[in-house]
């Protein structure tokens, strides 16, 4: 399907592969139904729990389809990847599955629970200050020196098919059951999971409204869609969102993005945390803040859901239990 | 299937018909594999997850059951429910879907969050306390001043019958996995929820070993399978887990029970305390302490399920934010 038909840099067909090499090894995670969520909402909501997958967020899955396509040599040289926590996980367990060395630069104050259970995989962490260093650099300096292969965390072909299996499994489940739906509302960091998703799901579904959900302050890929082109986020912007703390589009995620996203939703952390404490107590589903950004985007209403058919996506559930407990008794 | 080839007061026929009754009402919800598990216990251990069941809780499958095989004129005189606060649940919410009147008998100390679950469905509630007066009574009086219908928690064949299509689930996703279960490990309170889950689930698998599991203290099945007649629990007990304080086994959940099930397992609220923590980080699901007793027992080894494929039900989700909060942090 590449080529004058297709003029992105993955195909389905990639994503459709990609699933063929996940199957077995990663979660099919169901489509979810709450009657609350559709009342609230108006609509038919749907929840994908990617909370639910391997390593609790959906970056097994883009790590596991490149993993699994390293040559021998390539997988005795190791690999190197860099990650605030999520792809971090995702990596060192599909490496841990593969019996290839990983080792994975993280920002020093990624929460504690992402840090321990990438540790718990037996891979090796290399820390870095999230707000003075270039994690970029570390990692492929590393990745020289040691002749390993760097997984990025979203500029990859291998890795965007990865996170598009969950929009290929929305697309067959919606399918199975008959329904076609108005939109999908994704989280977006550096935009793999969005990208690849949209890609799956617009071809079942060629109407479908793809919105990426941000954290206000990290807004960039909703700032970039509307100028055409790649914008920065002010470097010393906060958010409770670690996971979507990416500084700009990717490069090849934003060539996909841009003509396929219908646009970009931003939610504040009050309403990320009012998400959470949704998730948890209606849900009974634990999101990380990351994870929750879609959702807390559809429970206050910035898009209009009434009468539609809605996926959300809750693309995490790595939170520190600290900070759950906070959000459940603030 | 009745008469001579099965005893029961419930039939597996029963048990399908209920779930004609619920599709597209009750939430069916999947079965789910999680590696860490796996690792934990060496076996393939797969998670029933009723806490993301309408109303929080399995209850809305028997409520449903029920109340959707009332009468025109039963209808019309409503019905009556004693409950700690699922079944009340899962009746409230069953009664307003259908129309129906609901008065429900609750103890003064159930957890805030189920009762203003079942006021926020428009059920009438009635106060009683939990250790000095009997809700069967109180329920059985209103019932009659009011020519209501009453609605059992357990001992009932339509409660039993929609409470087993739990079961029924399960039993239709193994087969279609190709995967024979050795165990299913189930929480009992007055045992409605296991007696016609097991039931179901003997039906296609003549050979698993079905376990009660119960809180220490109200091990009143545990003890009464043992003694093969219905035993009472000390009225001075307490638990954590609010849902499982059947004071003893039911009549008609009993006589299933003692035919069905391999036996019983008690949990310390210590051990229900540690499954809850465990449900939230690593499944990120949230179990109520009733509703994690059964993967407290599969946590805490009380059975052996290394080289096993088991089936463990998380029953229920509504636990008071501030509980979990403080379980999370403990």
């Amino acid at each position: 399907m590449r080529g004058a038909v297709d003029p992105f840099p993955v195909s389905v067909e990639d994503i459709r592969a990609a699933a063929f090499r996940l199957h077995g090894a990663a979660v099919r995670t169901p489509l979810l139904e709450f009657s609350d969520l559709n009342q609230r909402t108006g609509g038919r909501v749907f929840i994908k729990p990617e909370n639910l997958q391997v390593s609790g967020s959906f970056k097994f899955r883009g790590a596991r389809n490149r993993i699994s396509q390293l040559t021998e040599s390539e997988r005795r040289a190791g690999i190197v990847a860099w990650s605030s926590g999520n792809h971090a996980q995702g990596i060192a367990i599909a490496a841990r599955l593969a019996g290839v060395n990983a080792a994975i630069v993280m920002p020093s104050d990624a929460p504690q629970i992402k840090i321990e259970r990438t540790r718990a995989q037996e891979a090796e962490i290399v820390f870095y200050d999230r707000y003075t260093e270039d994690r970029e650099a570390i990692g492929a300096k590393l990745a020289e020196e040691r002749g390993a292969v760097l997984v990025p965390s979203y500029d990859d072909v291998h890795i965007i098919a990865g996170q598009g299996t969950a929009g290929l499994e929305i697309a067959e489940d919606l399918s199975v059951l008959g329904l076609r739906p108005d939109v999908l509302l994704c989280c977006c960091g550096g935009g793999g999971l969005i990208a690849g998703s949209a890609l799956a799901l617009r071809a079942f579904f060629p109407d479908v409204a793809v919105w990426a959900v941000e954290p206000e302050g990290f807004d960039d890929t909703a700032r970039s869609l509307a100028a055409g082109e790649r914008l920065q986020n002010d470097p010393s912007a906060k958010t409770i969102c670690d996971a979507l703390m990416a500084p700009t589009p990717g490069h090849m995620t934003f060539e996909i993005n841009r003509a396929v996203l219908a646009g970009g939703l931003a939610v504040s952390d009050d309403e990320t945390r009012a998400a959470i404490r949704y998730a948890a107590t209606e849900l009974k589903l634990v999101a990380e803040p990351g994870g929750a950004v879609a959702l807390a985007a559809a429970l206050t209403g910035k898009l209009e859901l009434a009468g539609k058919t809605a996926v959300v996506v809750i693309s995490g559930g790595n939170i520190d239990p600290e900070l759950l407990a906070e959000i459940l008794t603030f």
